[in-house]
């Protein structure tokens, strides 16, 4: 595993490796985990962010990285320079991976084979979002103890959503089920053959099925207006009111990626309601994030590293 | 000490704990002193920020903090997020204080209760600003031996300045008169009844009278033209001008919170004459900023740690 | 050397001092150098720059510097605060050394004087970019062992090319020939009389005579309006396309400062041919920035740093 930009190329067997390191870092959070002193991490986030970033800051900072930050406004960007351009400087430079987060689709899969420092999608255009993704079924698997026998239904715009874009890619190969359901326009990904494990179904089936009701944010501005709808009517029909939080089953769970709009796809007191893992999602981004970065910048030396810990020893900061 | 949100709402007794802190780092300043090593603190500055961002930073990392910055055009809030739920966000990711300068006056009261990551007001709309008034304290306990029985002077908008609105709490308590003067409409603070120990007066008592004259910086583009007044105009008539200067006491000395418009509240040979504060202010800045982070963040081992301070011992990394 | 303004005001004992040790960091790159550790640099961006900024905050924490990041548009410039005052704060607070991007021709020197913490030119105006003119002179040393007796042409913008206004008084100085070409209105700098060494010619004579052909990125908008022709038109007429690459001498290179405008200075193929040194370029530009960070703020213990270095000890940290 060279770059992580995508989960629909990697096996099963790369996905539970990350998950499993995550795991470590889950149950090992008091201190910092300096694997990744010496190496340069550089965050470059041509989309704005916050969450995403400092997540990933952290995670860097905690690993011991030498952390530096892109802010678009102030690059060299404005003067035309292509991105593969600014990789390549940061890669002469000797900075070891670029976290990016960009608008575009194809982006990083055009950059892949010409690059030798580690590229982490950050979040690309409505493609793919791993690393949420891989956050969201640890978090499951923190929950339930399992994800196979899971069902998880997202409900918002699956369309245009790069975290349902990376789950449909995640959720039916770890052996659950996963619903999808949205307004009219926003569940059309090309699903033609809907794939095993996949199914298209109703914001009310999803809550009455779902172990995991996971709502996406709404661009409540864009959509609300496309669809002649006000917020609340939107929120009546699609999101998650406290009324429908009722009918769900009870050991079944929220989720969000967010950021949230509070009042729109969701009830506001919903948000840290008991049954809310939305907390618990931010928590163990960074752990995943950690996992991420560790397994890309120490390569092989991972499975020494992994056989230490399985081994109960102490773990060894490189 | 949870928080450190406004001066009015801590005891004397707080206020010199955090003096003595100070100067403690005043004068041992010469090293990085790694109190709060693996400690992050993330510094949100919703409003535009050199001096104070900068000062925060440096206390920071002098104590070994990890710092994680923000900046509001690249962030999420774009996306509608509420700064409760950042701040959540933060909590949830490990970050253990956050540093924060906004435009709204009951922000972070509002958050308070809510939130476990201890916050600081960093200047918060016109209510508080509760550092800078620390720091100007400590500059005059350096530059006078003691505060009591000092006359504080503070001339220009007291109306909408946090600076103003943090020292009505913290300068009569420590036992210093304070005087207050400004042009029509900058001194309408809701000081009904007067508290004892403070002064309304004009900008030439002040000057004849005043150990400490401090000047705020006026925003000109807005006042002058709401006063029909030229910037010239205004300097003369509610400015330090070298003439008032003259008429200060022997040993009385200029302050200025800054940014300084040079020519507008004070005369540009001002800034850097013999009896200004100005540069030592910021130095205390940065000294005042280490004892808050220090105090909020190690919590009751900041006793021990003052012990053996007073004990004379050497300082002991944590 | 207390500052890094311009190198027409170095010695060539000076530059080649900075030379020497950009050569020790180039050969000694593996690591980490902490010589500067518990050193704060502050990196003043008032221009829009990825390289040299990300190349500056490397240099600075590859020797162990803290490192703190200015972005003009959250920054309190907006309130009119004089750049003199700014860097007043900086140095109040403790900041050793600040490295500042600029517009403006005579900031830099205008302030000088006046202030105690180290100036690094990271571009100024049209006038210098002395770092960027070092590395570049390290490159050409490491490609061809030594300067003296090079040819060296630099085509484009010379009139508003800080690069070209740094060579102007470097290149002669070193022993090589400096040629230089560009369309019309693009070689107007004040050189009357022409100093030695630098002799005005075109194109085709440059990618005749020249052992280092270093192209300058143009500023397509402004010029190809300005001189009624297109990008194409350019391209063919003074850029360096693939039929005048193949008339370079057959030990020739092929420079560029960067940012590229592939397709309008310089053929895109031609970016990483195997002439090209400009990702070359990109690495050294990291070793010289660390040389001169620790050449200004080491001072005197330098002559120790080299002496140990010589005598082929260990380098030590301090």
């Amino acid at each position: 595993m060279k770059h992580l930009l995508e989960l629909r190329s990697l096996t099963v067997d790369q996905i539970n490796a990350i998950l499993e390191r995550a795991e470590y870092f889950q149950q090992n959070h008091a201190t910092i985990t300096p694997t990744l002193q010496k190496f340069f991490v550089a965050n470059l986030f041509f989309e704005p962010s916050t969450r995403t970033r400092f997540s990933f800051e952290m995670a860097e900072r905690r690993l011991g990285a030498e952390v530096l930050n892109f802010a678009e406004v102030s690059s060299s960007r404005v003067k035309g320079e292509t991105i593969y351009d600014t990789i390549k400087t940061l890669e002469s430079m000797g900075v070891d991976a670029a976290v990016i987060r960009t608008t575009e689709n194809n982006l990083l899969n055009d950059l892949q084979e010409k690059v030798n420092l580690r590229l982490i999608n950050a979040g690309a255009g409505h493609r793919e979002h791993p690393t949420q993704a891989l956050l969201d079924v640890l978090t499951m698997k923190e929950q339930f103890g399992q994800i196979e026998g899971l069902t998880v239904g997202i409900i918002g715009d699956i369309t245009h959503s790069r975290v349902a874009g990376s789950h449909m890619h995640l959720i039916p190969r770890l052996g659950a089920k996963l619903m999808l359901a949205g307004a009219e326009g926003m569940v059309e990904r090309p699903l033609d053959p809907i794939p095993d494990g996949i199914q298209l179904s109703t914001v009310d089936d999803i809550v009455k099925e779902a172990d995991v009701v996971m709502m996406l944010r709404i661009q409540h501005e864009r959509h609300t207006r496309l669809m002649q709808m006000s917020v609340n009517e939107y929120h009546q029909e699609y999101g998650l009111t406290l009324d429908r939080a009722k009918r769900m089953k009870p050991n079944a769970v929220i989720m969000h990626p967010a950021p949230i709009n509070r009042g729109v796809e969701i009830d506001t007191n919903l948000v840290e309601a008991e049954n809310s893992l939305i907390n618990r999602q931010v928590r163990n981004g960074l752990f995943t994030r950690m996992a991420v970065l560790e397994i890309l910048l120490k390569g092989d030396k991972n499975e020494q590293l992994f056989d230490t810990r399985r081994s109960g020893g102490e773990f060894c900061t490189v």
